[in-house]
């Protein structure tokens, strides 16, 4: 591609990102289109996006929801090995109001008349000033960190902790909060009333009427962001629930190291009795919980599972008197809190990437995940104490 | 590439496809090939195809199995991209009978003097026509359609439903039948006489001598298309099985959703024995069913298991008594025939797809699918009717 | 690209890989590289690799460990499709104190100004005679081979059989020698003394100080080669267990398809008390055997399992009385042997492949797998006994 060419592709770019034209994108963005964004963004936002899907979904469109900006190049120069080096400035306003103004190099790759590669550089700082919450009250989740633990708790007892917008929104402000506090060690999630939640807040489905897609595709998409951020944590989870976990409310429950329930507490999906499909995970974690047929008989047979079955079907790992629940997984997380942050955010890494790894890729990032771990004073101390028979002691570090 | 070179190529495809030219194929593909059906193609042909395999296995050579054509170019033209448009038709004759005539436009790219990319448009409708199967006589199964159930029933009762070529072929037959019936909700799949199916047919493997590798690899193609449309379909499957379920008749088990055993029944896979390795899909599903461990148990212990075994194992949904399995099966896939068939698709393929996903693609396939299913008749009828405290009735759409 | 560019990229590779400039290599592959080497490589070293990483460590990596060599090239030519031609000798001494002379050819690839592919044709039996190892003395595992059945003990019992240096590059050793034993029909591996393994050797940790990272590294890497190697023989693997296994010793128990254990074996991962991620393939298996809900036990609440609980969970096939371990496992193993060799070896490639695939990849893959089986004089000698109701004899060929 010649330097003409490649302007005018990078221009149309920047055009149809700052009107938020999708089909333009669609038009511009190769198949194999691959992103890199600045290891330091906040948000999560940092490292690689793979397709056009992934770029505009998971990055493009979560800048978005936190601010108004727009990126304005301003020197083109084409390298010499075809892709293009655009210099400019991203400006705009972050939803706390704040000013972002922040320099930015993009290095862009094009194959078959398409953008087929974007590496960001940025000044990450600057997005981090901007975007920083001073604080936003909540009003449907209550979250404290005490110690290094965190307790993030469900607070619509009202209505049995339906979820809907304004929850799953706050639960996307509190994920983020927990991956931007290095002080963070475990995290304690649970609901307060009678019940851990139903799931959805059909109410709300009810009133919206023909605009019921819309109106899923922006509940679950923050709801589903914070999802993937608490899975992404290196301080670990506890979940404890009890009265009723049910929809996409699952998923709290199956982000969680470790899922404490009560006696009481009983289990469903519940979508199919609503004509729907789905959401929170419950088709990635269930098949991988609890195996294929048991999965179906969740979904298609709309099967009800009491405490004891969730334990054994591996939903849950230990039933616990509902009067002693908030004491045992509260122990659980100071426990957790107690140990080897950095190995433990590793392990959850590994166990989380498995999944999609074949064994020979696993053991090379076994390799890299334990030389990583081994850097820490956490495992020099636990090392040198194991060898003096002593109880080692953790600083996260 | 120039004009002249990718005229070139593209000729040479053509005419290796024309002439069936395996070995020039290889040569012609691309290691990385993408190919890009028309959606609308029947037989579930439309959709994309990674790598030169799949495109000439799982399309050019299904195609082959239904008609007898050829795509004859007219037109070439070279896009500024270097790709080449070509424009011509599809002609010949199906295995119905009928006469196929139908435009196409092919788009084709090219890597490393090579075609790494076939885009295709063609005019689908005439394809659905020229392949529409007038009912063809089934030998050796039962399969009709009531009120929204098909019931598909092995009868080959002589021989314990042994599945030879003429089974895989009519079996592949009939799951083609419901992809295409829009009326169908749900499927019951069992076996007449005393065993739902001994697996593949022995008797038919010792006369074939020398000709075992092709005579398996021409059995287990449509057998395995045919596993693979009823895992694709959007009504849901129930299979009842009593008797024995051996080899790769297990596969008419997996792909169901919900799986009835009567207490009699008996599980093995028995490739072993024959010094094989096995078909059906026993290598996909028995590891995300009953776990590595178990499998291998299966496979290299040739065990075989009871039906509580297969119950306790994740194979089987439920048990029943003998006399019960046929009205409780029935009653089963009745009940999913008056369900959301299209959430139940929907769900069908999250479940399918999540072992090849990432948490966070599952998560963005998740809203996807749920704004799909929240746009059907049913998904309002049954949040309205939930709302009033009634019970929703489906109709499929 | 032209001949002089691609001349001097391809000099620049060339020099990288004789001075082990891994910064350069990092420089000079394209993200998107795969590389093809020999198939009549030693070692395994044989097939495709995808990615500059996998090509730098399992490919070059690999060979450094076992020769200094470098490759000489002495004629270049560009491809009309600009690709280049290289002709020259590798050269070197084997590990063996052998000498290496081979001629080779390479065809590079280039993209975006980088190395995008290398595909090698080397003359690999003179690789194969250098490399060959004229029984070294292993000093910590016993190695033989009696009658088809490969016996792998530890044999450190002053120390539990903990894993050091030694054992590591012991253990990559026996691997090798067992891919490359044509007769190996199954494969058996013990511990010797009152504890199969206590894992990692904790008191060499201790000892390296700072260089933790490094000592981790360099231990684990001949330890995963060795898990690697053996999970993809075709001879069966049988596991015998007793007193304990821990940490990343699990996965010698991990690679067996049939796993025993003497009823008072203790199982544990213990990696988070030293602060450690772990490694021995423990986030591969763990997840796909246990589940994650009771995988993230074993992690976080560093739950010690008892041999009931481990057969429970699916980390072992049998439990046996203590005295009865050694004979059982034997048997087993016995049994295997006198199996169809080249069956089992698909068997085993599909079931460890099934969990990347998707289920129409799978399907596809059971067709080759069992086309190749039926080739077998074993398959052929099974069909017939089948049908004339005898038992079969299997010779594994």
């Amino acid at each position: 591609m010649d330097r003409a060419a490649a302007e005018k592709l990078a221009t149309e770019l920047y055009r149809a990102l700052a009107s938020g034209d999708r089909d333009g994108l669609d038009r511009l963005l190769h198949p194999g289109f691959a992103g890199h964004a600045t290891e330091g963004l906040p948000l999560g936002l940092g490292g690689d996006y793979q397709g056009p899907d992934a770029m505009r979904r998971q990055f493009w469109g979560r800048i978005a929801r936190s601010v108004v900006a727009r990126a304005e190049p301003a020197e083109f120069a084409l390298l010499d090995d075809g892709r293009l080096f655009v210099r400019g400035r991203y400006t705009g306003t972050a939803r706390t109001g704040a000013a972002l103004d922040a320099e930015f190099v993009h290095v862009l790759s094009f194959a078959d008349g398409q953008v087929s590669g974007l590496v960001q550089l940025t000044d990450s700082g600057r997005w981090s000033e901007a975007l920083a919450e001073p604080g936003r009250d909540l009003e449907t989740v209550d979250f404290t960190v005490t110690d290094g633990v965190g307790v993030l708790r469900l607070n619509r007892p009202d209505v049995r902790n339906a979820i809907d917008q304004t929850v799953a929104d706050e639960l996307y402000e509190v994920a983020l909060r927990c991956a931007a506090d290095q002080s963070l060690r475990a995290l304690l999630i649970s609901g307060s009333g009678s019940t851990f939640t139903v799931g959805g807040d059909v109410s709300v489905f009810g009133g919206v009427g023909a605009d019921l897609p819309a109106a899923l595709r922006r509940m679950t998409t923050p709801y589903h962001d914070a999802l993937r951020i608490l899975s992404e944590l290196d301080a670990p989870i506890v979940t404890a629930v009890h009265g009723a976990v049910a929809g996409g409310g699952l998923g709290l429950l199956y982000v969680a190291d470790l899922a404490f329930a009560a006696e009481n507490t009983k289990f469903a999906t519940g979508f199919a009795a609503l004509g729907l499909s789905g959401d929170g995970g419950n088709s990635w974690f269930l098949p991988r919980l609890v195996g294929p047929r048991r999965a179906a008989q969740l979904y298609f047979e709309q099967r009800v599972l009491d405490a004891a079955d969730a334990a054994e079907w591996g939903l849950v790992s230990h039933v616990v008197a509902g009067d002693a629940l908030e004491h045992e997984a509260w122990a659980a997380a100071r426990r957790l809190a107690d140990g080897p942050t950095r190995a433990y955010g590793e392990i959850r890494r590994l166990l989380r990437d498995s999944w999609s790894a074949t064994l020979s890729q696993q053991l090379v990032a076994e390799t890299d995940a334990i030389a990583r771990a081994a850097a820490t004073a956490d495992a020099h101390g636990a090392v040198a104490a194991f060898l003096e028979k002593k109880t080692p002691t953790f600083e996260g570090r």
